[in-house]
């Protein structure tokens, strides 16, 4: 098993984006401010999308404008097409995340274009950013079930990812959109991807829908997956999948991580007080089931 | 991985007897009743224990009574004591749970015993038991950690297991008393103790604490173990483990091994029944994440 890990809260984005309450430019802030402090070096703090389409996200450019540039964090944002990708770049993003699909339903779903459409835009997202020294991570949505096609053929995403690694782009993240993989299919595609290209260039992304989210992780971990996803508080959901709760919880993730002596470089504490941020802020936040562990061990933790 | 599963419902005792609310014996008798209907071949129905210590208990000889004889169900009780066996026996019982200790400090809390008492206390009950034609299976509490003395030492697990396989018992499950193991801990004793001893004497039992129940299941059905228990509707937590939340949702451990193709032969739709009867009855159950999942998974199962 991997000993450390490279962590993304996603829940800026994939989280505030599914969420009743729409919040500020300066409470999106608050909350990624909160996030950065407990350590976390990757944040995707928004997207920029139509904010008719996504009022949630509406402001990306200036809260991108309101982050600090030096304090080695990856702040990185979601882009469905060129013209996001040009909006982002001029606001000064400098990771962009984009979305490939596993399955044509998600696809026409999500951005009314197919499998081969999306992967066109993100090979010219991939040529301008370049040449603009914007780095590209691309998300493989419903890589492991769609919830209009059923489940996803592994061979499909291996295809992707090898496609992708052969466009030159740095990380594909798998993304279980809806929470429905289960830990058996994840460590076996886990497994044969990190075979085939390495550690470092394979990311997750779970939900947990079907309470497996967290049983995911440690089998991608097992496969030597080392990047993962997580949004504060179990904040997520998706708008097209009705019925799929929240991400796997940035604390759930990280306390297990912790406890396995996995180094994260998180503070569990600052991450439990950005987690009731993101409750007091949303009014809508699941919550990780860290805030309800036994006092002991965390206590000892803290005196050795 | 293994294919099939030998899971046990302890929700009856071990969930009922933590939540506030007290039920009758006739509605402890139709909870049963309906996780039966399901498909589940074992279940922990009561204990027989002091009324005064634990009055949700009370009226388990009543309940053992108006059970089912011939209906291939392997009711079980649990006894904390020769007392509790001779009430047990007497009352028809043919299983009876008993309780080892992998740490002092819960010993102490849970029957005032030392280890070495509770496990001689054990092995009196073995030989009584052996005379009586019923079965004795034996669950170690605080197997990975105690809230009194931390971390268990697994040595201390497989001396314990190696003891009392010695001395005849089928079965032992490792209990995860207060929902505080992870995944590689589990998957690295349950590997020990299955090469050691075969996975025919070794079981599971988990609460989901920390959100790692489910993962620490499939963490030990990688090492072999396929006897499991969990609790219908999440119902659960310990007496003396404050804070400690539910056992694993019977519906949540189901779901997740039919997923990856694990024949359970339990019926997930009359499972959730018997989670959502559990849930009226009680009004505290949490409920496992299976009801949340999305519809299209269940549907093309039904269809198949």
């Amino acid at each position: 098993m991997v000993d450390r890990v490279v962590f993304t809260d996603v829940g800026p984005r994939d989280g505030l984006q599914n969420q009743p309450k729409i919040l500020t430019v300066d409470e999106r802030l608050s909350l990624i401010q909160a996030i950065a402090a407990s350590g976390v070096l990757n944040i995707e703090v928004g997207s920029f999308v139509s904010p008719k389409a996504v009022p949630a996200m509406a402001g990306t450019d200036q809260l991108v404008a309101g982050l600090p540039t030096d304090d080695g964090i990856h702040y990185s944002a979601l882009i469905p097409n060129r013209k996001g990708y040009e909006l982002a770049r001029d606001a000064g993003t400098r990771t962009v995340n984009m979305v490939l699909y596993a399955s044509e339903g998600m696809a026409q779903k999500n951005v009314k274009m197919s499998i081969a459409e999306a992967e066109e835009a993100t090979r010219q997202i991939l040529t301008m950013a370049a040449d603009d020294g914007v780095e590209v991570v691309a998300a493989i949505a419903t890589a492991f079930c769609c919830p209009f096609d059923g489940p996803t053929d592994p061979g499909v995403v291996r295809e992707t990812v090898a496609r992708f690694i052969d466009s030159g782009i740095e990380q594909l993240v798998l993304a279980d959109t809806i929470g429905a993989a289960n830990p058996k299919e994840v460590r076996s595609l886990t497994a044969d991807l990190v075979a085939e290209h390495g550690a470092d260039r394979i990311g997750c992304h779970f939900h947990d829908t079907r309470a497996m989210g967290i049983a995911n992780v440690f089998a991608a971990l097992e496969s030597g997956v080392y990047r993962f996803d997580g949004s504060i508080a179990g904040l997520g959901g998706c708008p097209f999948a009705p019925g799929a709760s929240g991400n796997v919880a940035s604390e759930d993730v990280i306390m297990m991580l912790e406890q396995m002596g996995v180094d994260t470089g998180i503070d569990l504490d600052a991450l439990l007080r950005a987690s009731d941020l993101a409750d007091q802020l949303t009014g809508t936040a699941p919550g990780g089931r860290a805030k309800a562990w036994l006092g002991p061990w965390l206590e000892k933790q803290k005196s050795q």
